[in-house]
């Protein structure tokens, strides 16, 4: 028997920011000498945080069941497969894994059929959370299979420097794109800008945000991907070019609202025959392995960066899921539990 | 020299609702007599008025340019051409048209690239302006094209009794879809129950109208034409299926306002992974020639009907396009000018 650390989520959030009041850690007893046939015993190496698991918490219809009261909160992780149970044949002790996986130190657990091996050899852990995991893939497939990019047009990504934005940018450029990224602070425009290599990089805190974006796409926007909503949305859709393509990968301004009032989107789509098109990463898995295939050989031709935030320890998972919604933080943020 | 009547758009109109005053009716002469070499003598038939003229009146970037101050106004109409230029070698004398043309009883002009010759023992004249001309056209490329219905899935059309609305549903059912229509009036309800054959019919003005909504879409709603906008539409959102479709067509309850603020679209745009795209007709017109093709057989097995709201002479043109806001007319609105 060996004492873990967890984490349960206490109740469903409504309408509003979460706190540390909203988790309970625990401590629970994991049976690691006896593992029944068909589990394995997993020790969490790296943990993702996201902002799309702020939607599990609340209540209500979506793609995914909410997270109940009292029960572990799962999130992307890469975790090493300690033990396996007799009927265990696709994964062996030692092995490395990305999978969904609780929030516990150490876990006695099925094996998901979504569970993929990864290579410490190929990329450090936690990209397989990042540029060749879960934000990687849903910035690839959304943006080539809704935003349908084409050399040439103008490509703008709100959240541009966060964990999806910084490889939809990144891939509009391979791809001849002119890409402008939009940040709350300088710190994230000058990311985008001089490690990016974004054409531009506008902040919407500025007094002047919907002059600087437009002056920032003097041709139009033909791609926008959608990351935040609000007003900073608000700002793209006058400058929607004829027959632009929205993809809808979150709306993190919404998701602590209990409504998001603003203009109708009609008008703007209709007056330009535009697209918006909601999206989760899920639905295009058949396309993951050319996915990852593309991505890693842009990845190892330097052509894109994969840019970590990392913060040490089990006990600072639920502080940096709170900051996603503040944080000053750059590309993927990652949680690094234990090391070999 | 002939004496004809003409409407001119006074100035262009803001955000408010159109009224009489905002058109000029002038007498202007026609020489009959002399027609250049490359144009030719058109005298109205019937004048189709539609929603989407709002759009033209007023100024600003949109799919289509605005109409001028002191300049006459374009709709779709049937033609009789009395006679042509020498150079004209495409249309004759006798020839009926379908084409964009002023309003104006006769006219000198040139043949446009988009006129399309219709033949009066194929069909009623008017039906060339509704089920086999432009809203009919519409309703098959924004439902075929966008909304990808299948057999048993839940079709919504708003203004469902209108010129486009009363197609689409109706190729619904055709199609094996089930048919919610909504609309403003128990006339129009009835109308689309008991003539189109529609399976439910919803009127927005009801007290219950939300709750009735979800009650005829027992299993969601998998396709949701768009023509009305506005609280109307927003009652529909919450009831979306996982990848549902949103042909956007037109925002009637939108055009004569200067700001159109509700819920935002992202939520359960995201939620759904759904799709709301815009569109105009002419971005499918290499697809017309089949359209018309099975428009025209559906009418003639009888399983589609062309309903019309017939208003006789020049002088109902604008009374006939204000009612278009507030009207009880039911499927395509079209003025008689004058007959054989």
């Amino acid at each position: 028997m060996v004492q873990v650390k967890q984490i349960l989520l206490k109740d469903n959030i409504q309408a509003r920011e979460p706190n540390k009041d909203d988790f309970i850690q625990n401590t629970v007893e994991v049976n690691e000498s006896n593992i029944p046939d068909d589990k394995v015993l997993v020790r969490l190496v790296d943990v993702s945080v996201d902002p799309y698991l702020r939607g599990r918490m609340s209540l209500g219809k979506s793609y995914i069941e909410p997270f109940k009261p009292n029960e572990p909160i799962l999130s992307g992780c890469v975790a090493k497969i300690e033990k396996v149970g007799k009927n265990v044949t696709n994964f062996a002790a030692g092995d490395y894994v990305a999978a969904m996986l609780p929030w516990q130190e150490k876990a006695v657990v099925s094996v998901g059929k979504d569970w993929v091996k990864v290579d410490p050899k190929m990329a450090p852990l936690p990209s397989f959370l990042s540029l060749l995991g879960m934000t990687g893939l849903t910035a690839f497939h959304g943006l080539m299979e809704i935003g349908e990019p084409k050399a040439g047009e103008t490509l703008v990504v709100s959240a541009g420097s966060g964990a999806v934005g910084s490889v939809v940018g990144q891939i509009g450029k391979i791809l001849g794109l002119r890409v402008v990224g939009i940040a709350g602070s300088e710190d994230k425009i000058k990311f985008m800008v001089n490690e990016l290599k974004f054409d531009a990089g506008i902040n919407y805190k500025s007094p002047h945000y919907k002059e600087e974006l437009a002056a920032a796409c003097p041709k139009g926007v033909d791609v926008y991907f959608e990351n935040v909503g609000g007003e900073v949305s608000d700002a793209v859709w006058p400058l929607l070019n004829f027959k632009a393509r929205i993809p809808l990968c979150g709306v993190i301004s919404a998701y602590n609202k209990s409504a998001d009032i603003g203009p109708r989107l009609q008008i703007p789509l209709l007056k330009t025959s535009s697209k918006m098109q909601g999206f989760i990463v899920f639905n295009y898995a058949d396309k993951n392995p050319q996915a990852i295939k593309q991505l890693s050989q842009w990845l190892k031709e330097g052509k894109i960066k994969d840019k970590h935030t990392v913060n040490q320890g089990f006990d600072k998972i639920v502080p940096s899921f709170l900051s996603l919604f503040n944080s000053n933080h750059l590309g993927k943020m990652v949680i690094e539990i234990s090391k070999d």
